[in-house]
């Protein structure tokens, strides 16, 4: 083989890498459209190639099944979801607790319907706990930090962050099943409970009368 | 057939019927004994029949399969636990949300060997949401009183008792990879967050010194 068959076979190895990447690109996003319009029971592999407009056969040389389709998206919405939170955080003026809650509730409000098909479809509790984690590193970095410089003395800040992370993680839980409150008054409610607890009356008073069923 | 005949009939139908109930609670002992042990998907049929000191055959009386006796376990675990922590709150001199939130974690604590089996092995998001169901139905409960008496003017009482139940349930999270903070510990870090909320420090100052990489 001379050296011009050598660029030749680079190129069309080059070209065939690009298009079988664009085809995958093209199965998720048709998969996501299917999913979206049929849930993840009803959606068959044929909806998904169709709408994608490839054979399928050619499904089968991107994903094993719908399972893994389906994961492969949730993954994939999850590592864009990161990587949007973390670049509004870091280019905000100032990381304060309300940026960083702010920016979860945006981009998480705009994904909602993949999260929902996500549930609805029985989906492994594996997958919620990824986005659980994924929140709760994020804020336990920013105690750690908090930490250094004197603040949050005295808390458990893996314990902390684990309790905020639920109150986060009920917030996007809610919209499964409504669209409101929207992603800014979902933050404020979530900022208020943060930042000044329950009323002190919850604590001390009886919240049901003496003799009631519940 | 005499009276009597039909006496005898009545009588051998109750027998066996309670000799079937006996039965299957064993088999759901022997159950839980074996997922604890082997986690859930080493366990097999044969492995809860030999403990159970029954024949294969019988598991099928009772069970379709290993999922299914799996997931009546965790309802009756739900069930039990619901109805323990209900008695309790109801028994106690007065219904503060510190008496709810303590009772919750201390029933929990000792049935968490199940929770964890349940996650690790990859249970259906659908069980998840049903204890997380169980609890923010009581604190809505509980909240209704409350607005009812004067308190929580303002508040969206179902969004802030899904929030609550967030933290509570990251509460119970914690126990599936670790045994500590025990059930008070781990109420106390709770109420703390709940009554106080976090120091006004997160948000305001920067988390972050700028530039950081998170």
């Amino acid at each position: 083989m001379n050296d011009n068959s050598n660029a030749n076979l680079n190129a069309r190895q080059h070209r065939g890498a690009k298009r079988r990447a664009k085809t995958r690109a093209d199965l998720l996003a048709a998969a996501r459209h299917v999913f979206a319009r049929k849930g993840y029971h009803d959606a068959s592999i044929l909806d998904i190639t169709e709408a994608a407009d490839v054979g399928v056969g050619t499904f089968y040389l991107h994903f094993r099944d719908k399972d893994e389709i389906f994961n492969t998206l949730i993954d994939e919405v999850l590592r864009i979801l990161e990587e949007q939170v973390i670049n509004e955080v870091l280019s905000s003026e100032a990381v304060t607790l309300p940026v960083i809650v702010r920016s979860i509730f945006h981009h998480a409000y705009a994904e909602r319907d993949l999260f929902s098909i996500a549930l609805a479809s029985g989906a492994q509790v594996a997958q919620t706990i990824r986005v659980e984690d994924m929140i709760a590193q994020g804020l336990t970095r920013a105690f750690e930090r908090a930490t250094q410089s004197g603040q949050l003395q005295g808390y458990d800040i893996f314990l902390l962050a684990r309790l905020v992370t639920g109150v986060i993680a009920q917030g996007i839980i809610w919209w499964f099943e409504q669209d409101d409150p929207g992603p800014e008054e979902m933050a404020q409610n979530v900022l208020n409970l943060l930042e000044h607890g329950l009323p002190a009356s919850l604590f001390e008073e009886n919240l049901l009368p003496p003799g009631t069923e519940l």
